[in-house]
């Protein structure tokens, strides 16, 4: 085991999701971790589940991470720099300038605070959906305030670092008109797209394909967290929300008549404004993705043939980028899809086709 | 090579991403495939890429498959009826009515055409985007007319059947209107939702996850395609659209004023009823992908590890049902999601973890 980061005790307050992702990391690395939790049944099930130790009066934390949902992170983070005087205290909630606000008027030291959000989550919440590996690669902004000493503030990036996260340093204002955008927004557009399914015959649904299925998938978060963000957040979120309001009007409006003047342009102008917002989006999916090369194998739905593709894909020596299996139920076949850099896709896809494997398209 | 489904020649009419992705799995599968299209270059391409042959005089195809943008659809499928009088002829077109419509005033004789469509695409269209496996375990909609042949009507199911495509028989009215909930209204969304981020600073758009990644993606579409089918289908998409603005606007007037009686259940009511029609979506990715079980892997990021997997799991004698590879550009460390039936995760885990695995969460 290499060293950890951490030194000390790190107090973690909340057992849901990010509260036992973090234990369950930490506690991997073999940092000491106190979870507590106002609930004593959750507390038990994050503990019992590897993210830490119950709390004991002797503890003096380090480090205490606030973990609770956003409407009671002030007051909880308050509480936590009043009870541990030597801590520095941060909290994960998703919204940041109204907890700053509220610190501000609770008179507590925030030179030991530093407000952070790693952009990591599930549609599932709860300690038993908790994984070690949620901020992997992840972004996790760290957004200290005025007087956060600069010690608090490297304490806080070196969490993010050990969990393996990318800290990105963002003050409140910034991280909450970002998130609004990255997040908040596609919340509410996921879930008003998906409540119009509702009111829709079982056998229309039938034909959902992918894009159905992608556009709709944050739609299964939790109400009363985001009922929380949201509201917290409502004025970086309401005026795109605003706007997006008018131009879905314009496209009402076009698709009422559309053989009036310029009612195709209205449509083009939309579909093109969404092209070009699509392609700023960057990272695997965006636009770095368009640069590998996807090769599609077919292979028998039998144990060991993925195996085999794959061992022979390391003799060919290639190295694959991403993959995913395509795989349904009841189907006689698999369709594998290989990711790799195109410099080598014509080599990949001769000398599989030379060993027997089909490659589809 | 197992006997066709399809005897005689296909004459494929439009060598874009769908013509030519039927053309290369009927080749494929021994048929003999005629391509045409306006365009020599396209036609030559995709003629190249292996999706068929040049038409001959000679030829008296038994199916011709119209592959050309909805606008020209109606006219094409007239067209093709005319020059052979003994070929039944379908299309692929994403709005049925509107065709049968201009058909019906065409005179032309429909006891010989059945209206299809597959529901397979993607982002990227041209030949060069064509994949035999396009239309794999996909939906395909059979439309037929009030005059349509039973044996016009079968020979289009074949032809969905050989491509391994699930056929489903609609009406023309019932396919719109499904296709406008399932498909053309999250288009119109997530083109709307993408155009939000042209507006964005780019050290925002950076905090971009996997939510928005998934509701953006579709937003890629080419918009020219869309335009037509958003026109062709506007009666079933407005609506739904005029709906949607409704709900929207009620969020905005509650994010307008928080403290307001009854802003918290607007938002909540919003969330909630997106939690219940995410629900009704069925498919893997939908209420069946809860149920299999997620075990995380971490694998060092090198050729032939994920093989040394695969191969294990296979000595194991689990089956995967789905698997996915998380691999971040520069991260020397892979996540590999594998997905299992509930039954044998414990098994799997704890076979792993005595070979050495390194198991995340």
């Amino acid at each position: 085991m290499t060293q950890s980061r951490i030194s000390g005790t790190v107090r973690i307050v909340g057992a849901g999701l990010l509260g036992t992702s973090i234990g369950l990391a930490l506690s991997k690395h073999g940092v000491d971790v106190v979870v507590d939790d106002n609930s004593p049944a959750n507390q038990r099930l994050a503990i019992e589940y590897g993210a830490g130790r119950k709390p004991a009066v002797s503890d003096s934390p380090a480090l205490v991470v606030v973990c609770v949902p956003p409407d009671v992170t002030a007051r909880a983070v308050a509480a936590e720099l009043g009870a541990h005087p030597q801590a520095v205290v941060t909290d994960v909630a998703s919204v940041k300038l109204e907890i700053a606000r509220e610190l501000s008027e609770s008179g507590a030291d925030l030179s030991r605070y530093v407000g952070s959000h790693p952009m990591a989550g599930r549609e599932r919440g709860g300690a038993l959906a908790g994984r070690a590996d949620l901020f992997f690669t992840r972004p996790w902004v760290i957004a200290p305030n005025a007087t956060s000493s600069s010690d608090a503030v490297r304490l806080v990036e070196s969490l993010a670092l050990e969990l393996g996260a990318a800290p990105i340093r963002m003050d409140a204002a910034t991280h909450d008109r970002a998130v609004a955008v990255v997040s908040h927004v596609p919340q509410v557009v996921s879930s008003l797209l998906a409540a119009r399914l509702n009111d829709v015959a079982a056998d229309d649904v039938a034909l959902a394909g992918q894009g159905l299925r992608d556009t709709t998938r944050i739609a299964a978060s939790d109400p009363n967290l985001w009922i929380q963000i949201l509201s917290a957040n409502a004025d970086q979120v309401r005026p795109i929300l605003e706007a997006l309001n008018q131009d879905l009007a314009k496209v009402v409006a076009a698709l009422d008549d559309v053989e009036a003047n310029g009612s195709l342009t209205v449509l083009g102008d939309a579909l093109k404004r969404g092209n070009s917002g699509v392609s700023l989006i960057p990272g695997k999916h965006g636009a770095q993705a368009q640069n590998y090369a996807r090769v599609v194998v077919m292979i028998d739905d039998k144990p060991g043939q993925m195996a085999r593709l794959l061992t022979e894909i390391g003799e060919i020596g290639v190295n694959l980028e991403d993959l995913k299996l395509e795989h349904s139920p009841g189907a006689q076949i698999g369709l594998t899809e290989l990711f790799v850099l195109p410099e080598v896709e014509g080599k990949l896809i001769e000398s599989l086709s030379a060993r027997g494997w089909r490659i589809a398209g």
